[in-house]
């Protein structure tokens, strides 16, 4: 028997629940993981309170991030061996597969050996961030030296991993933050502006950040009507790459700067790089890069045990964090 | 002395008349054209009434499209004689020419020579609307045979030149209008499928039309609200290409349609495409081999003389062509 945390309603986070399991034995193509440390995601927040994009069948698994140790694999398995440290990159649908427990099972194209050098809680703290921000920085948006790019939604682990990619190509990552009140932690982090606030405000602090140019990318998983004020803060050809709903009101997008800049809107999600072979090699390759070159550093913002599973989930409501959650096992 | 329609201030057509002008020789760098035929632009009727993308400076030329035999050429032209049959691809502003006249000069990256076969009227017609169409649908959307493509606005010269374009790369051109009116002039033009008015109903017929699968490329001047309708109805990696501001509100961008099947919104000109020699480059030989071929054949709806250029306006401000308005000289 594992202790496996699950749901079986819709709800807060109290509906959160260790159950008592057999897990079954790793079927065909898939590896089996003794966890130790989980990485939690917005997504399962989302999911476990009915607003994700897909609902979830009772009783419910979730999670999409844990580092560990294999302990078995399922035929046709080749990559991977018992007592290998690795990690689970997010490829999958909560409805297969759900890595909140103590033993799990994943498929092993999402599965990823850990670089040397990364502890289980590190490691259970890299790929959702790195390979979403990567995903959009560098192989959609194709940031370059010298490019300022905006980080929404900057404290959260994404805007985090999404200022220490930029920094490591020599763009210019430009912090926005609701409030001032982790204005601090952002320029420790990394970033080399901090924007508090939204509205026409922050259209007129990027232009004068950027000498009149404006911004090259903007990387949001905000949206909603706010967006309008990022779009008339690119620059040429620039673009705006959302990868979350926090606002589910239509994006507004003012034509005229659409037009005479000829920008993008691109709707963006971490699956279109973890489910595509050669994309997701990419990833790795940089992120590991990163990793050992110390450009990346995954920032835990707090850990939590298995039995705190529902506070972990109540802090990551509230907000406060600087990074990552997560819940060692 | 040479007749040269310009305007002294911003208003309904009746501003437009006839100046009796002694054009300058052309300066180097220029052509110096004796006009055959004029294709006029909505872009025209925009900037007469103040409503385009920069301001008159008065007394004011106008005009993007003109087609008729070199004159004279300025120092430095080498690829341009006097008597060679040409036309003018719009690539400049309004405050530096404005090819609404007998004797005009126009910049000798924006004249390109006559395919041969084709009249000055057609020539007229051709270049504005091809290069607008080449470059949303196949520069930039790619569109690739047995995809669907939702073209705005569909009896517009551009319109029809989107059509075309479509059909002959084996892609299925679905036409959208305002109402029933057009709906058999544009299966005539070549759309397989017309859909007339907006709203659900579009996203719905769209979705039958496409067996659930969505248009590839949507190719629209109007925007607003409206294309959220379009938006709904695109397939997974779908693109929205927007090349005008029909309606001056922001764009609804739907969050979830955006997110959950990686959508692209994009502002497009043509002078992204005109003021690119490579580009420019591929534009004239699709457009060159799609006239020689047969595959594009400009629309003409109808003529009219210079000495009608007020009423040859307020016809474009009506709206019931299909296809385009040329002006003969």
């Amino acid at each position: 028997m594992s202790r496996i945390v699950r749901f079986h309603r819709i709800g807060g986070p109290e509906v959160l629940q260790i159950d008592d399991i057999d897990v079954p034995a790793p079927k065909a193509g898939d590896v089996q993981i003794r966890v130790k440390a989980i990485g939690l995601n917005r997504a399962e927040v989302m999911y476990r309170s009915g607003q994700y994009t897909h609902a979830p069948r009772f009783p419910a698994a979730l999670g999409y991030e844990a580092s560990g140790v294999v302990e078995a694999v399922g035929s046709g398995v080749q990559d991977f061996a018992p007592g290998d440290a690795v990690s689970v990159v997010p490829a999958f649908s909560f409805l297969d597969y759900g890595m909140y427990g103590e033993l799990v099972n994943a498929p092993a194209r999402a599965v990823v050996k850990n670089p040397a050098g990364l502890s289980f809680e590190e490691a259970a703290a890299t790929w959702m961030q790195y390979a979403t921000a990567w995903g959009a920085l560098i192989e959609i948006g194709g940031l370059a030296r010298g490019q300022a790019v905006l980080v929404g939604a900057a404290s959260s682990s994404v805007g985090l991993a999404a200022i220490q990619i930029a920094n490591s190509v020599g763009a210019v990552p430009i912090a926005l933050t609701r409030s001032d009140s982790k204005r601090t932690a952002l320029l420790e982090a990394g970033a080399k502006h901090v924007i508090a606030g939204g509205g026409d405000a922050l259209t007129q602090q990027v232009r004068e950040l950027t000498g009149g140019t404006g911004a090259q990318l903007a990387f949001d998983p905000v949206g909603g009507p706010e967006a309008a004020h990022q779009l008339r803060a690119l620059a040429k050809q620039g673009m705006f790459v959302q990868y979350g709903a926090l606002d589910t009101r239509d994006l507004s997008v003012p034509v005229m700067d659409l037009l005479s800049r000829h920008l993008s809107v691109r709707g963006y999600e971490l699956f279109e790089i973890t489910t595509d072979a050669a994309k997701l090699e990419r990833a790795k390759r940089f992120i590991t890069e990163g990793l050992a070159s110390g450009a990346l550093k995954p920032a835990i913002d707090r850990t939590f045990t298995l039995d705190e599973i529902v506070e972990a989930h109540r802090y990551m409501e509230a907000g406060a964090q600087v990074g990552k959650i997560v819940v060692t096992v």
